[in-house]
């Protein structure tokens, strides 16, 4: 970094990506097929129509282009909100004395506070520009509900966005917000479907799941006529969109001449991470470039640290296509105690394949570590970050602490994908003291498997 | 607007401004002094020093210079979160179908919502300097009350926050953004003050107001070692740190060539409304320029509309100095109803004598008209906006469409000071339907002016 490098880059409004960029065309090897679950054969650009839009489908499906244009009217969309700002993280690596350089791309910088929005955007212009008149979604967290939100005020689409019980309890101000942008929304799992109704039936008291969410919505889109199903993470169109979250981050430190050794991103389905390593994945499968990437997860849902490289379904209600993925498997539920986000039981398969090939590591944290962490950035570096992506920042502080044991400058790059301001109940639980650290025992995850389809 | 213009236009971090702009020292007449209650004479350095730390205390009094260098240690700070950007909401103006080009100031960038972390960083890096290590202050919607809490846990001082009752039962969040950042938050009125008391006593149901917040911090205060008062807005001082939104928008005009007709922002004690004026005002007053300045305030707390300019105090418990501003007496509780911000009774004594001398104006707002600019703002512009930074949303909207019905191509810039993320109970009743409209009765009004002290 040179003495000219602001602490805060912000590329010009010229310099947005006009196209997306498409890591599948250039990996060596191709993450097995979605299998329809009745034939067990590829799922077809048929098999998928009736449930997501056209274009996202022909996305999902392609593995040869690497660039994909940015529709205009996405491109206009994005404008109100990026290029988002890559900051040098100098108060906090004041904080920790570390000779390394720590720098986050920073995707909070909108109302909907997160970076889901760069998906949420494409998939709404898309269902417009198809016709159709409504959408459904699941939201956890309820950032991508509120990101899908606001992109159906903005394209005027209608929504109706099955939202993880717990999630809903412990956030109702993101209920609010989704409103506030016209949204519908339905604590999950609910008695408006029968996936929702058979999950009540078995598990009165659940808190609800990410899966369970997918399966309601999933079978209302099914049921309404002009409607299709949207998802915010795991699918290969989603890490697509996400990927002008790197390529935004190499032009950025390519301005500035600043190369990162180890890149960082939390992962929960994978969307922001996927998105945020795309365009340096593709330099160093081509051998051009040598990065040390992690994905951090919770301890309370360790997809990669712990889970299986296999055929699994997207949804607790056993109707998606079935995925290769590492999975705790579709009935793992994660303990309501974790306050922390990143909640989904499966990876997105581009991730899961490379990680399988060894081009990327993990690493899984508890919460309370992960709250530590979370607590130092805010008070050094302003931001209040949402609990998902300081796992990320746990991931870089551990790095950052390492440099400075062993005296080594390396560069850390992370993705601070959004802010906290909705996860305040957690916080709140973190300030009393009252967190408890979870993680599965190895016999639950032994029967969650039992049931996984490992067909190669 | 030149067809090179960004739609954000972020100066770059080497403008942010090197010092703050003292309208006093450009004022033809200036403010009347603040009096001390007991001798009604002018007060001194010395009479306030118990209450404010020196430099602050030098600030509030200083007329004569035009430039006041901000130092290193608050520059830093500033570097987090500035420049804020200057934004063209032309998603705005196509939904308006207007002639006219409509640029916000955006100050909603940081976590604690607002601009109020420009004043919060000084008086912050001030009262550590001083070698003090404790603050007290009061908060209404809770933006004041979390941006010093952020100032506190960067610079390491101790602070406890007065939070008005109404507003820390509708805002718990905010309450625990404020905990997370190491502040103890105290709902008032409280038994923990004879101010608290003295009005729960009188008015036992009341849900508070800043001004009987303030009485309650200054009480804590001065009767605390080692602590001082801070204040986020009317005065001097205040407004001086907030000039850094002004002088930032000025340089971002001038970079692109726009020159803006009208200037609008929201005013509840005036530090936004003065600190984006602040230079422009200068020119106007030099004759160089002659913009069109225009205050928002809430129907509901109508302090320039309906106020009287006069001697009065500063907070309810009547502990202040005497205060030469627009004000509807230091006696008035807004409605509960009122869920949109800028409760406090009086007005910048700077804003106030420029009001008087005829150098702008002011115009109320309803509620129910504020929110449905918010809401509408929040669908085309994406940000959700606080509904405080929404009565200058309401006055820009009115503007764009007069412009709409004569043609004129006027140039409108307002502040939009800050984010909704904490707002949402208010939202939440407008979109059930359950805002109602309040106004305080001219009888209601004239009671309370009848306590005023009236001196010239």
């Amino acid at each position: 970094m040179s003495n000219d490098t602001p602490y805060k880059i912000y590329l010009p409004e010229s310099a947005l990506p006009t196209s997306w960029h498409n890591l599948r065309a250039k990996m060596k090897a191709l993450p097995d097929p979605m299998l329809h679950p009745g034939t067990m054969q590829p799922c077809t650009k048929e098999d998928l129509l009736p449930v997501f839009c056209e274009e996202l489908v022909d996305q999902e499906l392609n593995t040869t282009d690497e660039y994909i244009k940015i529709p205009e009217g996405i491109q206009d969309f994005y404008k109100m909100y990026r290029p988002s700002p890559l900051v040098r993280a100098k108060w906090l690596e004041r904080e920790l004395d570390t000779p390394a350089e720590i720098y986050y791309k920073f995707e909070g910088n909108n109302t909907s506070g997160s970076h889901k929005l760069n998906s949420a955007a494409a998939q709404v212009y898309y269902a417009k520009e198809q016709g159709l008149t409504s959408l459904t979604t699941e939201t956890g967290a309820g950032q991508w509900g509120t990101a899908l939100a606001m992109a159906c005020a903005y394209y005027r689409v209608a929504l109706s966005v099955y939202m993880v019980k717990i999630s809903s309890e412990q956030k109702p101000f993101r209920k609010m917000v989704m409103e506030t942008y016209g949204a519908s929304v339905v604590p999950s799992p609910s008695d408006t479907t029968e996936a929702g109704r058979k999950i009540l039936a078995e598990h009165p008291t659940t808190g609800g799941s990410l899966g369970c969410a997918i399966s309601e919505a999933l079978e209302t889109a099914m049921k309404t006529d002009n409607c299709r199903y949207v998802l915010g993470s795991v699918l290969n169109h989603v890490l697509l969109h996400q990927s002008v979250i790197g390529l935004e981050t190499k032009a950025a430190l390519e301005m500035y001449g600043i190369e990162p050794d180890i890149i960082i991103g939390c992962a929960g389905g994978g969307s922001n991470f996927g998105g945020l390593i795309s365009p340096f994945m593709a330099e160093k499968i081509a051998g051009k470039k040598d990065y040390e990437f992690i994905a951090a997860e919770p301890a309370s849902c360790p997809s990669f640290t712990r889970g299986r490289y296999a055929y699994d379904f997207g949804d607790t209600g056993r109707t998606t296509p079935l995925i290769k993925m590492y999975t705790l498997g579709c009935g793992f539920i994660p303990s309501p105690n974790h306050a922390g986000g990143l909640r989904y039981h499966g990876m997105s398969p581009i991730l899961s394949k490379l990680y399988c090939d060894g081009y990327l590591k993990a690493r899984s944290y508890i919460q309370s570590d992960v709250f530590d962490a979370a607590a130092l950035f805010a008070k050094c570096e302003g931001t209040l970050p949402a609990p998902e992506s300081a796992h990320a920042i746990k991931c870089a502080l551990d790095e950052a602490v390492k440099c400075r044991e062993t005296g080594e400058k390396k560069v850390i790059l992370f993705g601070l994908t959004g802010t906290g301001f909705f996860d305040l109940s957690a916080y709140d639980s973190y300030n009393k003291g009252l967190l408890t650290d979870y993680a599965p025992s190895d016999a639950d995850l032994e029967k969650s498997f039992a049931e996984l389809i490992a067909l190669r």
